[in-house]
């Protein structure tokens, strides 16, 4: 049995409804769909989780709201009126999305969540409509019956570990089974929704729960490129990664798969494929546990900006055991996590993200460094980027590094940090972020 | 004003002792000598401070002491001797060693300390004596008169701020002062030894305290190689190095300067020059604030042997905050100092010296990891060795890393770990124990 999940754009509009009807159909394997919210149909088209932030936005402030609701449910409209289907089921989306709003006008968070699941929940119902539409066994199976439990975190969900058991009983119901990716129940019954990546998490939840043989992801993409494609001019594809080289990229910056949506199917081993539904027929790329990287040790280049670096020197710092930790406890206590902490002997410097350091905190944190460690100096470097080289087959290989930094020497890039050793599996630089996407070119030149 | 130093091999018979008056007595601008004890007159050799060791033990376990405490005074007799001094200055250096052993025989570290400073503080006397022998007006000054005050930390000694006020006094004194290395004096009137590269640390404070022009360290080099000399056959020698680059060099195992005697005249950019006793027209090697690097952005290669790795992996680790700052309380609550900490998405290692996991140590530090940071995976990684490259112009220098790491690629060694981007004056490399010496020559190869 496999989970295919259809990403925004795959159920934007009738016309990919049908694509996904006949790729579900094509293969009975295929028993557990996970839906999306309607994506975009054209590049200047709102994404309907977009429209529903905005209307929850206008019933907080106790704006009027009516106007976004009527866009709301004219989406699904235009959807049931292609699709050819009875319009009586835009009158319970309709009195659904009402119901939301007069339930949690008073409690804005709740409010929130709910409206922004509402797109994925009434997309599923859509979805399940249509398949019996066209005479095939599908029921909508909404995330509290399929036994979607998590903690009651509004925009953070973490699955609880009770739920896979119940999961697993999907697999004796019949027929196809289409439910609404992005979230789940809290215990105590309210709708709470997964963090960024929400629908891919859902499938993997699913996944792991039924021990599918294959989790399909299926997106507008026909693989996962070695890297973003906006940076290189069509990129190799990639038909094989593993879990590992996904989750180092997709952390550093590849969008196309969430690596938090890896956990519960990387636990079983379940191979994931990320495939296009414009495009079924092409091979699309597996992530799977292990692969032979005799040939590919490195299976990607990822980059991301908006990185800075604390320096910090102090002399005979090396001596003074507990330095480090006491610099990591007062990031710790300002709520700041860290990328990496190079050190020399009597310097050492933290890499993290711009962002953390926004308003006061920079100031609070820097003051704490100088008066509690009594540091010689500490300024702030900006505007970083991270380039990380991910390859199972890296560990083993002489010469990885010199290639890499022959490449650096080669376009002129100095490179600000390096950090090897610790994951087998990467190989991280830090530069400037005006000669990031110099640097990912002169990287792809040599390994690609 | 200068101060010489003269280390354990310059004063270790009568032939060195000349050589030393030429020295001092050839610039009238080196008013202040210090002393170390006699060092090896021959590779067999005993070091007297060694002697010295050996009787303080002698005494402690109430052995028979006297056969080494004649032995100890055959050798000042020796120089005595052959220069032809009066020899009531033997019954002085006896009696005094006799008082030390009763006064302290049931305080044994007191002892030790006591003893171990003798070595010097006799030599100085001799050392005067003989200038005055000469003809020259010098004077023996007891580091207490000298104005040396230290903590009462016996064997590690830390000098305490008002010690320079007084030191500064001895500028009015007329003739050439010579001062013992190795030692000062606690409030409480104890001698308390300094720690290793003690004498060193004593030329340095004097220098920083009469704000010395010059630092003069006479050794038995001519001058500071950029390796080690056992490594690669007569390296190039250092006319120029800064107090960051020598600080790193010697942390990493550069020996002939010990990096904690750089701190005193550091501070005040006090110059200082490693010479030769056995051939001071040699230009030696200046240690200064800053150096000209267009040409030598490397300035040195050390390495160091006897690091471990701790490799620790859990899943999600980066979104784990405070996970960074438990695993360095562990190693802080087990009183371990570590080197560096590379760090991916899901793993963290800790490099650190082996010996620190000795005994016990290492399973309760594992134990500890596994239990409270409920980690995945922690494993140790033996026998690694790292590799400094140290100069100042490494930080603006494009291509210093391409260079190492295809210097590595050549010899087909694999890099297990590299660090750079906190100091800039370094890049760390870490690769298995049994390939230094062919990384170090590999890496002397590109740099020199």
């Amino acid at each position: 049995m496999k989970v295919a999940k259809f990403g925004g754009s795959s159920v934007a509009n009738a016309e990919q409804f049908r694509k996904v009807a006949n790729i579900v159909t094509a293969d009975p394997e295929r028993k557990f769909v996970v839906v999306s919210a309607p994506g975009k149909r054209f590049k200047e088209d709102t994404k309907m989780t977009d429209l529903l932030i905005l209307l929850a936005k206008k019933v907080i402030e106790e704006d009027v709201y009516e106007g976004v609701l009527a866009q709301v449910v004219a989406r699904y409209d235009e959807i049931v009126t292609d699709l050819g289907l009875p319009r009586d089921i835009l009158d319970v989306i309709s009195s659904n999305l009402q119901q939301i709003i007069d339930t949690y006008a008073d409690q804005p968070e709740r409010l929130m969540d709910a409206l922004k699941a509402s797109g994925e929940d009434n997309n599923a119902k859509l979805m399940a409509h249509y398949l019996r539409h066209l005479g095939h066994e599908a029921h909508y199976v909404n995330p509290k019956d399929a036994g979607i439990f998590v903690t009651d975190e509004p925009g953070n969900a973490q699955i609880l570990p009770q739920s896979y058991e119940q999961i697993a009983k999907l697999k004796e119901r019949s027929g196809i089974l289409v439910i609404p990716g992005f979230f789940g129940y809290s215990l105590s019954g309210h709708v709470v929704t997964f963090p960024r990546g929400g629908s891919d998490i859902t499938g993997s939840i699913i996944a792991a729960g039924v021990h599918a043989t294959l989790y399909e992801n299926f997106t507008d993409v026909d693989s996962i490129y070695c890297v973003n494609p906006s940076i290189v001019e069509n990129p190799c594809q990639l038909r094989e990664l593993t879990y590992r080289e996904m989750r180092e990229l997709s952390y550093a910056g590849f969008s196309v798969f969430h690596d938090e949506a890896l956990q519960p199917v990387y636990k079983l081993g379940i191979p994931v494929c990320v495939k296009n539904t414009n495009n079924p027929d092409a091979p699309g790329t597996f992530i799977v546990a292990t692969r032979d990287h005799r040939h590919q040790p490195v299976a990607g280049i990822a980059s991301d900006t908006g990185f800075c670096s604390i320096n910090i020197s102090k002399y005979l710092m090396n001596r003074e055991i507990g330095f480090g930790r006491r610099l990591l406890q007062i990031l710790e206590d300002e709520g700041i996590s860290y990328e990496h902490t190079p050190s020399g002997i009597d310097n050492m410097s933290v890499i993290l993200r711009e962002e953390q350091l926004a308003g006061d905190v920079e100031r609070r944190v820097l003051e704490r460094i100088e008066k509690e460690l009594q540091v010689d100096e500490v300024s702030i470097e900006r505007d970083l980027a991270l380039i990380m080289v991910v390859g199972e087959g890296m560990e083993r290989s002489v010469g990885i590094a010199a290639k890499a930094t022959a490449a650096f020497a080669r376009a002129n890039i100095n490179i600000e940090m390096i950090n090897q050793g610790s994951s087998e599996v990467s190989m991280m630089f830090g530069v400037k972020a005006d000669a990031v996407e110099r640097a990912v070119r002169a990287l792809y030149e040599v390994y690609f």
